[in-house]
């Protein structure tokens, strides 16, 4: 089947946000763990449009929509400058997507989900117990896209947390042994399943398959 | 086990940068098609950092790294403001997987890899013949990220191809059905399994599953 032209101004304005949203394929499931002093309270969401910016300095970035469920998020974010990224598993899929729901000014999805807030010494934004990939972040860049009015929030790695057992000695994570599902489109939660962990590629060298039985935990 | 605060300094560069690129968590796997009128060429790189921007209108934005083996894909799409984003299928991986070789300047990863460009009408942007969802983009914004010299591309959508029997009359699209695979970190390929699609979520309401047997094709 082809849509092309994609007939967009004949679609339902709902239909066509779930359809765009599938378009770019498989999405991280993170919630965003902020606090906000001014306000003595929390905030908890989930997001699908984390990506990975840089590894030197450790960046990640992410889009919020001012106007959405993530209006909390972006506030306290710019007025505390720190957040935290927690993956999301199995056992916490429907508390993470109820973080979603439009909440009254300055609850706290975690109080609503039943998600526990967990503090590691003298950080201030809150991580999620229940998540088994935990990372801290400080805010260092955030641009305004006017082309949809979305933000775009860059930070930067300060504290990780990951299972010992899910941690090789050449760095690379096993996610799935961390339990770390994805999401695709609006709703839709998957499992994963390795097919093959490949090689560097060189252009006059056939890929391959890494046997990863001869790496050592970290 | 904590890394905390992470000792990026004590890290192996390259340790480092796979430990890192495996924090964002399941990562979109597309393959990136553009041409150059310039050297009379086309260029294929697969790309994990793209994500979903907005449904209207209907953004994608991805992230290059000007001096990596994507540099080509960035010269190609500011000359030309065209480009394709195709999903990547296990059946595709390896070749997928390869196209992120170095390859001399101005050779195309089509022939190199074998996938097969594929054009529609006058477009003029190859898509991958392979891949089962395939969406034609016009560059609308590039922003510099300053902050570690990459550059971010924003794509309006404007042709969308996906297999009849993966869209339903709501507008989810099943990418499941349609063979789409995700990544983590640099090399792990994954195929997915839908845990559960969930209903909107409410503040007074409790998320349930969506039953999709009631649903139609698009």
């Amino acid at each position: 089947m082809k849509i092309s032209p994609v007939p967009f101004e004949q679609m339902d304005q709902r239909v066509r946000a779930t359809f765009i949203n599938c378009l770019s394929g498989f999405k991280s499931a993170n919630l965003i763990g902020t606090y906000s002093n001014k306000h003595q309270t929390t905030n908890l969401s989930i997001i699908s449009s984390a990506f990975h910016l840089g590894a030197n300095p450790a960046l990640m970035g992410f889009i919020v929509r001012p106007h959405s469920t993530d209006r909390h998020t972006l506030e306290y974010i710019l007025e505390t400058k720190e957040f935290t990224l927690n993956h999301v598993n199995e056992s916490i899929m429907i508390q993470s997507h109820q973080t979603s729901a439009r909440y009254e000014r300055h609850q706290s999805e975690f109080e609503m989900t039943g998600l526990t807030p967990h503090y590691h010494n003298d950080l201030k934004a809150p991580f999620v117990l229940e998540s088994n990939i935990r990372i801290y972040l400080e805010l260092r860049e955030h641009h305004h896209l006017s082309i949809n009015k979305t933000e775009m929030i860059i930070g930067e790695i300060t504290h990780i947390f990951v299972p010992e057992d899910s941690l090789l000695n050449d760095g690379s994570l096993n996610l799935e042994r961390a339990g770390t599902i994805c999401l695709s489109g609006l709703d839709r939660y998957h499992g994963t399943k390795q097919i093959a962990r490949l090689s560097y590629a060189k252009p006059d060298k056939a890929v391959e398959e890494i046997d990863e039985s001869s790496l050592n935990r970290f």
